[in-house]
């Protein structure tokens, strides 16, 4: 089977930038970048020495696979005006399933597990994707251009990828506002998160070899009635916090 | 001021240890170390070339610098047991106010605002130290020991070391129980937290040079009911995590 070259970007957001360089950088070609925003479409096109369009009829139906990377309450508007249907097609979201794309003869999932900001690079072969496909042919295919990009390349049916999307709201963007919360609590007594720096990723980097539950350190783990008391009246300002520090910390301590 | 050159070290256990080794290789020498387990106070003071002690009456008054690295619970039974009162002593917990070593003329707070594990390296000349004192003298004394060992040293008053303290808690340990969430949720579906990891160092490298409000991303950040459903669905095995789950989200849109 011969790996496919050339690409289509529908999109040109985060993932649609990151991805779109990354297959540049491996050998493929892009021939069009679609952007409702034909600003959009135009920057990131005339970065990947690919031609612009915000017409999904102007889609053309030159390229081997097509990679949408919209958001995922537009997809499905998207894929429906989308004429042809005889091209690999797949999409880039952790939560849409895979049959919004059963208009298709060859579809599948080419989900990168990673969050993207426009001008942060991402070591890209680091990154894990999950590829699913209707069929073992267009799944080869999809695995195939990820692995062209990295080491770290998973099959991942719909059920498992439902669940993984959802471990990353715990793992990534409730995490993200636990620093938050931080932040908040830091500035009110004028001090910088800066300084909880290095134990945020010291705290990342330690259940890089140890599963986290044998990592839990703290006062709900050591059940310290006194510190946890204190800790609440230090959040009376805020009945928010205060519930979020009883729930995690009723939690951790039933677990314990 | 001459800088002082002899530790005792009361405690043997993470924090000790990488303190201990921290003085020896920036050219301290430890005099004693006390734990109540005489094989741990052993085996580090052999590591220190220090003497081990396992009662407190028998911790002697010829070192410089007294740190306290002991559970929170126990310090005040241990230093109300200490005869002499003419040295300087500190303690390095983030939640036990200064007074507690009032019973001393020079006293402070040593606090390194790190997690230490045993087996594992920390680069302890980036680790944040947040030191008060009783009195000038003994808080120049102890800037300067904690400038010995790390470039990052803070003067910080109780009130502030509390919410520091506070702030650790969501940072640290609620966001090592998320990670804990998510390797459960996988686990039910026989996946390993290896996919996510790629995903929590970067969330965690992102607020590095960047705010954590302004890298909020997710469903409850869209306010994306059709995922945000599907998860609490997901989630229906246990009450516990829908609990969190719904905290966390309410707060996320509430904020946004």
């Amino acid at each position: 089977m011969s790996l496919a070259k050339t690409i289509t970007l529908i999109g040109a957001g985060n993932v649609a930038t990151h991805l779109g360089k990354a297959f540049l950088n491996n050998g493929f070609s892009i021939n069009q970048v679609y952007s409702k925003s034909i600003d959009n479409a135009y920057s990131l096109a005339s970065e990947l020495n690919a031609m612009p369009c915000d017409d999904v009829k102007f889609i053309t139906d030159e390229s081997d696979i097509y990679i949408i990377c919209i958001k995922d309450d537009a997809i499905n508007d998207i894929v429906e005006q989308i004429s042809f249907k005889n091209k690999i097609i797949a999409h880039t979201s952790g939560s849409i399933p895979l049959s919004v794309l059963n208009g298709f003869n060859n579809y599948g999932i080419f989900y990168p597990l990673q969050t993207f900001s426009k001008n942060k690079n991402v070591t890209i072969n680091e990154v894990p994707f999950c590829i699913e496909a209707n069929n073992d042919e267009t799944k080869n295919t999809l695995l195939d251009l990820a692995k062209s990009l990295s080491n770290n390349v998973n099959e991942i049916n719909s059920e498992q990828r439902k669940k993984i999307h959802l471990a990353a709201v715990f793992a990534c963007n409730f995490t993200n506002y636990m620093y938050s919360i931080s932040e908040d609590i830091l500035n009110q007594s004028n001090i910088d998160l800066d300084i909880l720096k290095p134990l945020i990723i010291e705290t990342a980097k330690k259940i890089q070899n140890n599963s986290p539950k044998t990592m839990q350190t703290g006062p709900a783990k050591r059940n310290d009635d006194v510190v946890l008391k204190n800790h609440i009246e230090l959040l009376a300002n805020s009945k928010d916090y205060q519930d979020i520090y009883k729930i995690i910390t009723d939690n951790i301590i039933k677990r314990k």
